[in-house]
């Protein structure tokens, strides 16, 4: 405990366990959690919660920036105090509980879970959970980590609890830059011209009343467990690479390609590796998560800025970045996740979108969270809020998963979380489909020619060709359609035997 | 022909017969065209390159704002001068051709088509033929009934064509507003807070010699088919105008709703038609088309002003505006489409879109486009524009159509359009639900008690409950979820024998 880290004093008296916090919180209501991307949550009241659940049972509502880390997903859910859930989560028990219908999971796209909230549309949180590396004088709250959601939050509740983590260096204050718009109808542009614009406060501004108790901490944000690129994902990155060379050379992109949002997840973050072995220099991104890519691109010399929503790091380059923050102050900046995922930048900006996908189609629809159409693996996440509004969108994938069991170019997506016009790219470790200005069918030659492992090639040829025997736009068998997902089901490959 | 039309008097040399303007176009050109929604097409150009194309085969990439009237889809698909068509079409004729594989349509988000060009990311268009009013001093264009992509058409063609059309009111000049995003990376916000914001010129602004050709006609524009409401569409607005009096009176919308957006087509027009027997008034539109609607609201004191990119009218209507164009000249603005489906002024101004599907699902994702799974209807049009970013995302369809054979509210959408992330509430004749911060499952359950006709409802959920048996997050057969389609193709209908 550091009383230096809350320079409001009066403030001073709200200290207090995470037990007493936890008083706070009462069965049905709507809390407000700090977090994205397992970066930045509040640590010690959430589990302090799940703990008080599992005596005295309660239900909460459970509203983050993203997903958590410390396994807090998994103690809630196993303490069933989660009653619904949203926008996004990568736990595994919790995943199970969603997929059993036991906790209810709001998926949304993550720009715009705080804009119901101010439209009356979402209940906003009664009581808002915020990690911080200290108060100021005014009484305002300091990020960690992630902003997520957290500003709004804590601006929408009406009681505010505020978790201090001495873990963090103090040197975190002045990387975030928290712009919130005005209420409609009197809403004016967001002033973000450039990736490294700073517009907002360095701290969530609140009345300090609203702060009704402040718990320390020393737990450390878990660490990212992304796998380290190999061959498939070389392959991935050898592909886009390429293009992006092609394009520089006809004069479509910048040399320095514009800005760049990554995905989440392990072929984003390796994808982003590739970027190390290229030409390229003078890069940025203007994206929601910065991984592990990110940080070793601006070692490199090859990334010059980075704004994003949240920071999550592997052991590895954890100490790299956090105990050398002042070589990355100016070369970063953090901004709530409702802009750094707002389609009016996204636009304005013309951001090279790279999002990974589960399974896409021969016509280049999107399934990033449906396993087999039906079971939630994370969420959509912000790749919808870049995905059409980027200026190029591309969405990779390996060929194939579960040792070849499983094609990830199929037929017919099972579920539909990115169309047609929203995807121009589509790579994977066997090659690239551009798909600009292609019409279905063009599209189709083009994905099954460049995308497919070889073991589904010529199935998914010949579906395509007595799809087209029987006609359309958008040539189809419906009664076929999904004959690869079903037999995945019941034979365990999608394979004919 | 009036040359008072042509005020640059240096281009009065230019004018030429139709035939003669077809000379500018060669076989395998991309053309730009003026027209949307059947409004302010270029009326003699194409029409004579159709007559030509049937002696002189010649095959073009035609690029539009939306559909075109006159027949002239119909006119060049059976010419055979159509190569690919994008980004949007509403004739039968044409629809065919496509469906059958003979033109390569490209179907698009509508505000998207000239930011692709921008980018390089889609052919520019080698030849631009506008429908103007009049040419001023500078040689600008003024265009007629819609802006659609004209303006950017003729700033990227090296040759511009110009059809002056003496049957439109001179009144038009000054209706229009014309601006153009910068090209990147040093884009500004577009500047408009308002629907009433003017912020660019009313001319397209061009070098004049790039005008080639002056073309004269008295062709009017096709008037609107759209039928009158019938029970069912009564029904629906009745709903909808019940959801915003309720939502008015819990404070989530203003008294006069914010800025409406009515999507194509009749039920859309019909839906907005029901306001008119609302208590609602000081309504406003921030839309792309305006219908009959549009003017019977504004007639009525009901709606103060309406922003555009087109206008399309019934032969009652059509008089009833163009004859009295001074009494709407400060209650109408015409934008390029980029302007009226910018997902950056959509979000900003709060607007609640209104469109059309063809099909929804129990989870409400939506089919605005491909009829089974595979025949293109339309297009996407700017649905999406709207649909994605809008305060209310909302969508009508009537519950059965081809006399009962086809339920809108089925298992799974054949075709997603607009994923559930982008729809919050589903309005039929049966009644309205309201999908907002709703789990799948709970979704499902407002889609069956409220949407679906009584002759599928229980079809319906006992399809739902046996998915629900197999679990997931998003409960599916996906063996069965095609099965009333199938039926239909091969039964005629999707009712069990
Ligand atoms: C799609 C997504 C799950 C991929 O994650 P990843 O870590 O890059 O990819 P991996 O190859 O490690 O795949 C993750 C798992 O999905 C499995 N998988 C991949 N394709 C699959 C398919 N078509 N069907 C079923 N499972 C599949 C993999 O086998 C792996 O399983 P495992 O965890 O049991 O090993 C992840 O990117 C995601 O959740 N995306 C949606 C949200 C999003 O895009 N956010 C970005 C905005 S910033
Ligand atoms: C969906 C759309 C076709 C509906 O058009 P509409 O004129 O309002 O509706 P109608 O009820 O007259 O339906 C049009 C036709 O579709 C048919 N139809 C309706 N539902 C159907 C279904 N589920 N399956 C097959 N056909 C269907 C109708 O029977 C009718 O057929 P007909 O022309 O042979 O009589 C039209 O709104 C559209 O193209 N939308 C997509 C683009 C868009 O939304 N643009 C708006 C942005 S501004």
């Amino acid at each position: 405990m550091d009383l230096k880290r809350i320079r409001n004093s009066s403030l001073h008296t709200k200290i207090m366990s995470a037990e007493e916090a936890c008083n706070f919180i009462e069965d049905g209501m709507t809390i407000g959690m700090s977090g994205f991307t397992r970066a930045g949550e509040a640590k010690e009241v959430p589990r302090a919660l799940a703990e008080k659940a599992k005596v005295s049972p309660l239900k909460i509502n459970l509203i983050t920036g993203a997903s958590l880390g410390n396994d807090l997903d998994k103690l809630l859910t196993e303490a069933g105090a989660l009653a619904r859930r949203m926008p996004f989560q990568v736990d595994n028990t919790l995943r199970k509980a969603i997929n059993k219908g036991e906790v209810m999971f709001i998926d949304q796209h993550l720009s715009e879970t705080v804009e119901s909230m101010r439209n009356n549309q979402l209940d906003k949180p009664d009581v808002a959970i915020i990690e911080a590396v200290a108060i100021t004088e005014e009484g305002h709250i300091v990020p960690t980590t992630s902003i997520g959601n957290s500003a709004s939050f804590a601006m929408f509740a009406d009681k505010v609890i505020v978790e201090i983590n001495m873990l963090h260096s103090d040197k975190l204050e002045g990387m975030h830059d928290i712009y919130i718009p005005e209420a409609r109808p009197n809403r004016t542009p967001v002033p973000i011209l450039n990736v490294d614009d700073r517009v907002g406060a360095q701290a969530i501004a609140i009345d300090p009343s609203k702060i009704v108790g402040i718990v320390f901490t020393n737990k450390s944000d878990s660490f990212s467990t992304v796998s380290d690129p190999d061959e498939e994902t070389d392959q991935i990155a050898k592909h886009l690479v390429k293009f992006f060379e092609k394009e520089v050379e006809e004069k479509r992109l910048p040399e320095n390609l514009g800005p760049l949002q990554a995905g989440i997840g392990n072929i984003a973050n390796a994808v982003m590796m590739g970027l190390l072995d290229s030409k390229f220099t003078g890069l940025s991104m203007y994206s929601e998560v910065l991984q592990d890519s990110t940080f070793d691109l601006i070692d490199a010399g090859k990334l010059d800025f980075a704004s994003g929503c949240s920071i999550i790091l592997s052991e590895r380059v954890n100490a790299q970045v956090f105990d050398n923050l002042d070589k990355y102050r100016d070369k970063l900046v953090l901004r709530p996740q409702e802009m750094s995922n707002l389609p009016e930048i996204v636009r304005r900006l013309g951001i090279i979108a790279i999002n990974t996908a589960l399974e896409f189609d021969i016509y280049g629809n999107v399934n990033s969270t449906h396993v087999c159409g039906t079971k939630m693996m994370n969420g959509i996440g912000g790749s919808g809020d870049f995905a059409r509004n980027a200026n190029i969108s591309v969405f990779v994938t390996k060929s194939i998963a579960k040792g070849g069991a499983i094609s990830s170019v199929v037929p017919m997506v099972s579920h539909v979380d990115h169309c047609e016009h929203d995807v121009d790219i589509l790579v994977t470790d066997q090659g690239l489909a551009d798909l600009r200005g292609l019409a279905p069918r063009e599209r189709a030659v083009q994905v099954i020619n460049n995308c497919v492992h070889e073991d589904y090639r010529e199935a998914l040829l010949d579906y395509f060709e007595r799809a087209c025997e029987r006609g359309g736009h958008t040539p189809h068998l419906l009664e076929e359609a999904f004959s690869w997902h079903t037999r995945l089901e019941s034979e365990g490959s999608m394979k004919k035997a």
